[in-house]
């Protein structure tokens, strides 16, 4: 009855490895022989526990890689605070799994993090790539899903928080590249039926309902094959559900697969690897860590978040920002200029070229000139209570310093760069739109936390952009050489805070 | 009974002016004392003829300058040629006017060539504005009907053939401007209901079946208030019947009334400014005596002639001319190089921002990307006869020659360019699209004679094209310093001629 409970969750019946398993469970006395002369968390792992839990490595490999054909998780690697927490939730039953589940009330809490911390400490194996593949994929392959999402759904792309490869990021977010298909499928079906605890900001649940049963098939087999040889991509096709996205009935870019082939199709694919990858394809324009798609999601296609297609059919237009007509090239030189921080690719430059072919394709389709429903961000009504710092303060610890860090700045355990970082040296300068505290509560509002849009409230999202706006970031471009007189000439509107003092610092000085 | 028909003709009851008519047909005896004292025509004009015919001043007025209330025309500084037409076909009854008939009966053939002459000597009067106002006028004005016409009906404006501020041109086009609104009103009338000979190409009743009583209406005061104060411009309302355009279910670009106000609005306006009068809006990047417009048919709202709302939409895109993708402002760039044989603006130049401006307004609600219905030229079949030199020349002269003149060169008897000139140091250069034979030939059929689009046959627009771009023209400016050199690289296709020895020259050679 176990086994047959055990095969249905992990949808494998290996009976090699449970054969293994269970003499492992019947040798307790392996466990004495050698508890001194180890530490507790190695020997719990290698031999098993003193009160009969059986050694990890007999299901989960000599060296917790895991093991694929069963369908066991590699353990190796695997953050020890992940790792402990669901030790934990097996424990309390509020994980569901008929095997783990005894093991794991079986352990005390001081044992489960000596485990803890000994596979966190084994290195991950050899052959997981931390890169995505940069070529491009059927949109409705598992790969699509796993490295861009699906946006019409509000689904974000696994990489945006399991980090590029799917290698796994800090306490919150596990690897996800060559974990066993069955073991990534079964997690995810856990989530979709209540099976398996929500996690930080239930995101998990939020992602899983969004998925049939082919994208998690189709995701499940990708990172399965993650670690092994490239050629060996996964597109098993996936079903899109019903877009369930506000603007669902609004304009729709065209799909990856209708893009054109030929010369015009290399620029256009070029537009959309500098919008994904900016540093990496435009780096000597780009002065900070941010890539454009981090403010326009799905790679500039997500409605309500400044999309391409919407701001292509909106130019020339007259900027009260610089005083004269702006052609849409222009307008993305302004991005360079301060969303980036960097220093503008000159009209005609093959970066703006591409970036406007991209955009023009996305933009297949819409009426020149139209008020097309999703454009921009949404303007919030103002708030009912004045923004305040310290609210603001509160919902970022609560509801995205899980990805952006408690110090804004989006960093994994090796210091590099995986979330946007938010203020600071290495975010948007003074000049951009994103420093307006209206423009940055109605890109939270409608997108963040990512794949959670709309769930903040009016209030929050405007407490939280007047707390992310207070930080201090580079100068802006335009600065006079006098914090005071540049307020004045650029930013004097109450949705400013440059040159305003914050917690005794006045913002935009030195 | 005869006073009731001419009242009805001129639609002015003008009693003071018939009695002294009447009076001078009475007196006949005043020639005879005079008539060995003067040339003929001054004679017959002042003093009446042997024969009985009243002096033309009776009616005309003393310098011939006409009677506006009555709706006497002008004769003075109308050409002879024109003139002298008009008395035969009164004389033979085509063109039927019970107060001219037969007076001109009664003239003989000597009498007719010496009135014309000597009203043709005469100057017009003082205050007829040889430019049109170049402020925005409504688009259903006479105003706008006289200078921009009402293309979707292929229906031409008054001074693209009667001259700048409808002075006249030439002998087949005589003045408008101060004309009695009587007059033009009965002109206008009468051929559209066939009581006025066609005239060349049969031109005027094309116009005048496409004109209401309304537009004739308001076309008729707007000439006759021509010569007054600039402030006093007509704006009587027409009704623009329903468009015949082959193209009339195709994108219409938005009405001159909803151009923008605004910084925005400017830009738009000044595009439309240097788009139809490039030599005074962009002279520094104009290297010939071409207009944007004279290509671009209704000041880029034409269908079939290259309609500025279809290219917006159809860049970027990559174009084999340069080998790569081409911004639409990088497109436009291209016009000033090849077809207005002049240096292009550089990127972010006002004149191309303001031109990409117009271009977006005329675009608005047009699908980006979209294959619009009456993009570019048409694409004509290849014509069942190999296009001919000779042929084409007789349907040059036959079709083209009464605008552009024998030597292709359209200028005035001041020498000023009225009609665009096709080929010479003048028109476009040898990299223009419009020295291919089948973009000529297409842009031809569709689009020429102005206002007669359509009623050349394919194989007369093939030759007629191939006619034209048989002439030398400015140097292609990517000229390698060999004429065969250049063909071979930039013009190695059956539609250019460049290269090719025509009548003994070798085109392209200095």
């Amino acid at each position: 009855m176990q086994f047959t409970r055990f095969a249905r969750a992990t949808r494998c019946a290996a009976a090699l490895a449970m054969t293994i398993a269970l003499a492992a469970l019947a040798a307790p006395g392996a466990y004495a022989q050698q508890t001194q002369s180890a530490p507790l968390g190695r020997t719990i792992a290698t031999q098993g526990s003193a009160n009969g839990v059986p050694a990890c490595i007999s299901c989960h490999g000599a060296n917790g890689e895991g093991n694929a054909a069963a369908g066991f998780p590699r353990l190796a690697g695997l953050g020890a605070g992940y790792f402990e927490a669901q030790l934990a939730a097996f424990a309390d039953g509020s994980r569901e799994n008929s095997v783990m589940q005894p093991l794991a009330k079986n352990m005390s809490a001081n044992e489960r993090t000596a485990v803890a911390q000994y596979f966190s400490s084994l290195s991950a194996p050899p052959g997981i790539r931390t890169q995505d593949p940069s070529d491009a994929v059927p949109s409705d392959s598992g790969a699509w899903l796993a490295t861009r999402g699906r946006w019409q759904q509000d689904l974000p792309a696994c990489v945006q928080c399991h980090g590029p490869g799917g290698a796994g990021l800090g306490t919150a977010f596990p690897p996800l590249a060559g974990q066993p298909a069955a073991y990534i499928e079964a997690q995810l079906n856990a989530w979709k039926n209540g099976k398996r605890p929500p996690g930080p900001l239930a995101l998990m649940p939020a992602v899983a309902s969004k998925l049939n049963d082919a994208d998690i098939h189709a995701i499940a087999l990708y990172y399965a094959q993650q670690p092994q040889a490239e050629a060996n991509g996964a597109t098993a096709a996936s079903q899109p559900q019903a877009a369930t996205s506000e603007h669902a009935a609004s304009f729709q870019p065209p799909p990856e697969s209708a893009m054109p082939d030929g010369d015009f199709g290399k620029s256009v694919k070029l537009g959309e690897q500098i919008f994904r990858h900016t540093g990496q394809y435009a780096g000597k324009f780009v002065g900070n860590s941010l890539t454009c798609a981090n403010c326009h999601i799905d790679a500039g296609r997500k409605a309500d978040s400044g999309p391409l297609w919407a701001a292509f059919v909106s130019y020339p237009a007259y900027r009260s920002k610089n005083g004269h007509v702006n052609t849409f090239a222009e307008r993305l030189q302004g991005c360079f200029n301060y969303s980036m921080n960097g220093k503008a690719p000159p009209l005609g430059d093959p970066v703006l070229v591409a970036l406007e072919s991209y955009s023009y394709w996305l933009a297949t389709g819409a009426p020149v000139g139209g008020k097309v429903p999703g454009r921009g961000y949404p303007k919030l009504p103002a708030p009912a209570q004045k923004a305040d710092y310290a609210r603001g303060a509160a919902v970022y610890a609560q509801h995205c310093a899980l990805c952006h860090g408690a110090d804004g700045q989006g960093k994994n355990s090796n210091g590099q760069t995986v979330f946007p970082p938010l203020w600071g040296a290495r975010s948007f300068n003074w000049g951009a739109g994103m420093h307006e505290v209206q423009n940055a509560a109605g890109f939270i509002k409608a997108n963040m936390p990512l794949g959670l849009g709309g769930t903040l409230t009016d209030q929050e999202a405007w407490d939280v952009a007047t707390f992310m706006d207070s930080h201090e970031r580079p100068q802006d471009p335009r600065f006079t050489g006098s914090v005071a007189q540049t307020r004045a000439k650029y930013h004097d509107t109450p949705n400013s805070l440059y040159g305003t003092v914050v917690n005794g610092h006045l913002l935009g000085s030195p």
